[in-house]
């Protein structure tokens, strides 16, 4: 059996790591938490840090439930849990990331999903592409083989932008709907995934945020984020599941960048 | 009957006439205009302008046509034709418009839609909204007094933001599957809309453009345009179908601000 309170514990430990981390890059700033409350019951903590290195990044967690689940994928009585989180970086050379582990239970399923990827914002450097697919890869081959070629092809497919017939940015690993009957495993691969994000970002933002940029740089970052909010409004799950069970704008939304062009 | 020849030259008529009444505005800038051919039949022409008072404006004119009508509201062979215009300014005293009439014939369905609509982008002046709405008023009750107060309604409840539980703007008029048993009237009806416009918009841009403003009201206008962006990439219906019919995003998302905030 999958214990609910030990996973919000485990979301909410892991969300502190990632905050601690990403402060370690900003002498000056730091996360604004701002918490909320879902109507149908539960609810979260946004947290925005604005900074010279972090232009903006989100790192959210929340836990609602309510008596409808409101996608299709499931009905009755839910409960939702996870963190959510996304970067856009002040240098452009320094790739957006997201990642986002969730548990899920309605009244006939429970399910993990997740992932992370990586959007470079019109620099995009084979050696980061490279380390961040590898860790994901290492991380799910210890355990099952079979998991990062499916979830590698699953984060192509699902963040792929189907007006511009084009992906979002160079992929990762996204799956949904995860539950074997070894919820047990289940959750230890999930947990992983959260434990190995940093990991596979932190050596490319280590790289990436001192590297010099010219204003063109810049206006080509401004530009590319376009197509990151196109996705995120247009097509992401996550977002639709904001909007469709009358969640909080403010959490749902962060995720858009600071500044944007079209 | 309605004359499909009839209604395109009226279309591409009335956007040469807008187009040439904004570059009065620009010394300097022109309408940049772009043609392209939709996938099943027909095209059109995006229309954009980048400005020192009109920011971005786009007016753009489609007639496409095609063997199964995208949306729910129709089905089958279908032709659809009509003019779609959108401002951003770089004062942000003058608020964004937004007009658009279009004709769409399906199997068994023909009708008329359109509207205009104003959303001031942090400074609302009431003189602006009554003028802007009064036309909308006098124009439509030469046809049918009983219009104006079920159009503007009709643009009240469409232009919101249920996410934020507000409205996008202050409104103007809206309408869609209009068709009474008078063809001829309505196309009448129809195109004194159009006609209107300018006289709808022109007054208040003569006296915003010109209004002094800070870096501070510039701010306010940049974060209020997200609210812009996500109304159209959410919930917006021409936007739903340009992304169902696989139209041309250049066209369906040439409306997006040239600079915003979150």
């Amino acid at each position: 059996m999958i214990d609910k309170e030990h996973i919000t514990e485990f979301l909410k430990k892991l969300r502190e790591k990632i905050i601690a981390s990403f402060e370690t890059f900003e002498p000056t700033h730091r996360f604004q938490r701002k918490p909320w409350q879902h109507h149908s019951g539960g609810g979260g903590e946004i947290g925005v840090l604005r900074g010279n290195i972090f232009e903006k990044a989100a790192v959210n967690f929340s836990a609602v439930s309510g008596p409808n689940f409101p996608m299709q994928d499931g009905q009755g009585p839910f409960f939702a849990t996870g963190i959510s989180l996304i970067t856009h970086m002040a240098n452009p050379h320094a790739p957006t990331v997201h990642m986002n582990i969730r548990y899920i239970e309605t009244e006939k399923k429970r399910w993990f999903g997740g992932g992370y990827d990586l959007t470079p914002m019109g620099f995009s450097y084979d050696e980061d592409t490279q380390h961040f697919h590898t860790t994901a890869k290492n991380t799910l081959d210890t355990h099952n083989p079979e998991l990062y070629p499916q979830f590698s092809h699953n984060a192509k497919e699902y963040f792929f932008i189907p007006h511009w017939k084009q992906e979002r940015g160079v992929g990762g690993i996204f799956f949904d709907h995860y539950s074997t009957d070894n919820p047990k495993k289940d959750l230890s691969m999930w947990q992983d995934i959260g434990n190995t994000f940093l990991d596979a970002i932190l050596p490319i933002y280590q790289r990436r945020t001192l590297q010099p940029f010219s204003d063109q740089d810049k206006e080509i970052q401004l530009w590319k984020r376009g197509r990151y909010v196109e996705f995120n409004l247009l097509y992401d799950r996550g977002t639709k599941f904001g909007v469709q069970s009358g969640g909080n704008p403010e959490a749902f939304l962060c995720s858009l960048p600071p500044l944007v062009k079209w």
